[in-house]
């Protein structure tokens, strides 16, 4: 189980209850009554603790599982060890994720502007929202109801936060708008000055950051990751998207609903990521450049060139996925024959 | 125009004002007492409005702006719509840079320490000094006049800030001189202890960094960036230097005058940088080269050989780009003939 | 020497005294009573000061050198100037960062808790521990004797700190556990939720992090370093451990004792790295994989493979360091023929 020290568990949910969070079905057999008091993995769950098999991999180890309960695709429930209450599930990963929020709900905010909190008369503060130690909240701030603004964090002048938000300790936000249900962890950097000078050998000249960063609701933002507003146009984020730790977006960026972008990612100005894109980690991505939907850009890539739709592409500079693995695989081939000549 | 929640404009201003303003010429025909309200792009500007033309790529939408104003280079004017007043300059975007300054100036900090904020008996704040909120300000510190300190910022004990300068929230100072006019965003790092070690499988054994971090005047360093200090020699960035966010300085490292780093670039110990040499995001550069005049390093570029002045290197490792772009074409070729000869 | 505005020099020492400190035997002729008032580089240090010879490039500088006194592997005493006091050892640099330490000690704590600082009553606070202005401390962490809690630093509710550890200004821990001795520095991120959601174009599903993050004795960790806690299991950084700046480590890794890992590197999750391996600045891991004991990784590498206890890899995606070498030098020589041809 997770350390009390940190966490707080709910439950214990009878297998009834934990059907109906998940959206799962009670396989034949299995006790609606049971009384399940945790999650667990596979191999160390026990009589009361519920698991899950989301990968054909693992199987063996479902085969041989003490847990009392498990979420599994029908297809592999004929493996499950005798005993076992099965809720079938064709997403046993997802059905999982919304028992483990049951067990382990986010700590609710305790209302109120704790001591040492800075909040200036102008600003408003929904309902039900916390305000934790050392924080600052500027002037026309808006803070939405049940929002946890974490230690030190702080909240510049006419930032508009949504409702059940949560911003970690020591943020920095301003020139932007948050939507509801937002996470931006610790550090995060929101609305500095994008990166813009009229170039000059003698000194080069600032051009002012005009625009804002205009982040959609659903959104998750890592540590230290930093989202700088546009420089006319505005920096854009869109719904559900989810970014990782220390990942850099630049002025004007505009990032389509639900994309997915890894640690340490790089995205240049201007340039446009359309829906449910998916970066790995330490990719870089040039300006003003677009990136279809559903694009897929492996780890470390070097894109510079626009990426169609549902295309994945890898290497730097970045190509079709197929034509580097063949690269890739070439080159090898070509430097070991080499090697080989000149035994 | 810009968003009034965030932005406050000056103006307006006459033509002529503009004109001196960006040190540009008014066109025949141009009346100096002609009023302009603010900036705004080509696609949108309105009568009342000064645009700017940069790029012959966008020669179409200039010829159909309604913008009252325009800066454009005198060879380009010809393709002005009728009616519309030009600016005329060699270097329209700098021109705009200019007057983008006066219509939206730098908010002008209000003096005084902000409840909450720490300052230290022996620290010495400049005239019309600004100290926000929860700012931290240590022992024999030295804040000029006119600076901005930001939010829950931290100033170290004896470090000295020049005049006009702009630390962003949260960002940490120590083992430092900054010059004036400098800009420092959220969560920069300056001064923390180099990376420093003396290696042994039983236990490595710190070496202390006994040097500073010299930052010259009109410098930005981007949001979370880090600069650490010297080991015994300092680290220094020079005089108008201008640092993405996410970059990476190490011990010991000189910054010529007028670099520019992008985003998420490491500069490895000890290695020098001459004046206005310039590095594509994610750049990393080992540790110990010399880094010549003007160079221009790729993005993503791993040096691990000195560049000469005014080379343009690319790839990992890095060559001159001319062999670069040679080497990417060629696997390219190589590959997709493999995959023809299968066929 | 090194800048008195920003440290303390301590001493002076006999050549005796240092002798011991640095576990180094005095040459024939060297009088223990000689006094050393500083540490300073062969180029420029005087009749009172010690320098020190751990690379045989700099015998020339060694042999020029005026530093009253010098460390040196005995197999390079005989190039010494005439009248130089030598330390002999098999180890210079360690022992000069001994003798560094000793005239250069950290600062010690000032024990208490400054103005500004917000401590839970339920914190426990060990003696001698400081807790610098603007710090939070959450309730029930415990913070070991003679800490150093930087300013405006959160410590979240429950961790967990060792004895004589310095926390950098603005540092956030939660959902962890540090050892003794650890140097955490400014903008360090510990604890926060690792990247883990269950997929889905209509909504990706948030799945709880359930674990902790375990930091061993005597770890350093630098700048902006962001350090995810586990999903069930729990991230942990072994003993010795020592970490660059804006480096990512993600859920569930576990960094064996000892390990190097430069900046801006990226472990993905779940990785597994043994003792004494050392990653070179940018080098990025992919997940689930096993980093064999004392292997070295490339800057800039892509791992996608196991590495094997021992071995070197480099490139992207990362290959033994040989095959690495000869796929670099061979495309250069076929491009360089290619063109030749074309000439």
């Amino acid at each position: 189980m997770a350390d009390p020290r940190f966490f707080e568990r709910a439950g214990p949910f009878t297998l009834a209850e934990l059907a109906t969070i998940a959206g799962a079905k009670l396989a034949e057999g299995a006790d609606p009554g049971k009384r399940v008091v945790d999650v667990a993995p596979l191999e160390s769950a026990g009589p009361e603790e519920l698991s899950f098999l989301d990968n054909r991999r693992y199987v063996d180890a479902f085969a041989k599982s003490r847990a009392g309960a498990c979420l599994v695709d029908p297809k592999l429930a004929d493996r499950a060890p005798v005993g076992m209450a099965l809720l079938l599930s064709p997403a046993p990963y997802h059905a999982y994720a919304r028992i483990a929020q049951a067990f382990y709900p986010d700590p609710k905010p305790i209302a109120g502007v704790a001591a040492g909190a800075i909040v200036d008369p102008s600003a408003i503060i929904g309902e039900g929202a916390m305000i934790e130690a050392g924080a600052v909240i500027g002037p026309a701030a808006e803070i939405g109801a049940r929002c946890r603004i974490g230690a030190n964090a702080v909240i510049g002048a006419g930032v508009v936060i949504g409702e059940d938000c949560r911003i970690g300790p020591t943020a920095t936000l301003s020139h932007c708008r948050i939507g509801a249900r937002a996470i931006l962890h610790p550090g995060v950097r929101i609305g500095q000055d994008g990166f813009g000078f009229a170039m000059n050998p003698k000194g080069h000249v600032k051009v002012p950051q005009l625009g804002r960063v205009i982040v959609g609701d659903d959104v998750e933002i890592g540590a230290n990751s930093t989202i700088d507003r546009g420089a006319g146009p505005d920096t854009v984020i869109g719904d559900g998207a989810k970014i990782d730790n220390l990942v850099q977006i630049a002025h004007n960026v505009r990032i389509g609903k639900g994309c997915i972008i890894v640690a340490q990612v790089g995205i240049s100005g201007s340039t446009q990521v359309d829906d449910l894109a998916a970066f790995g980690g330490q990719a870089g991505i040039t300006g003003h450049l677009k990136i279809g939907k559903g694009a897929q850009i492996a780890a470390q890539s070097g894109v510079m060139r626009d990426v169609a739709p549902g295309e994945t592409v890898g290497g730097s500079p970045a190509v079709p996925m197929r034509s580097w693995l063949k690269q890739v695989a070439l080159l090898g081939r070509l430097a070991e024959r080499k090697d080989a000549n000149k035994g």
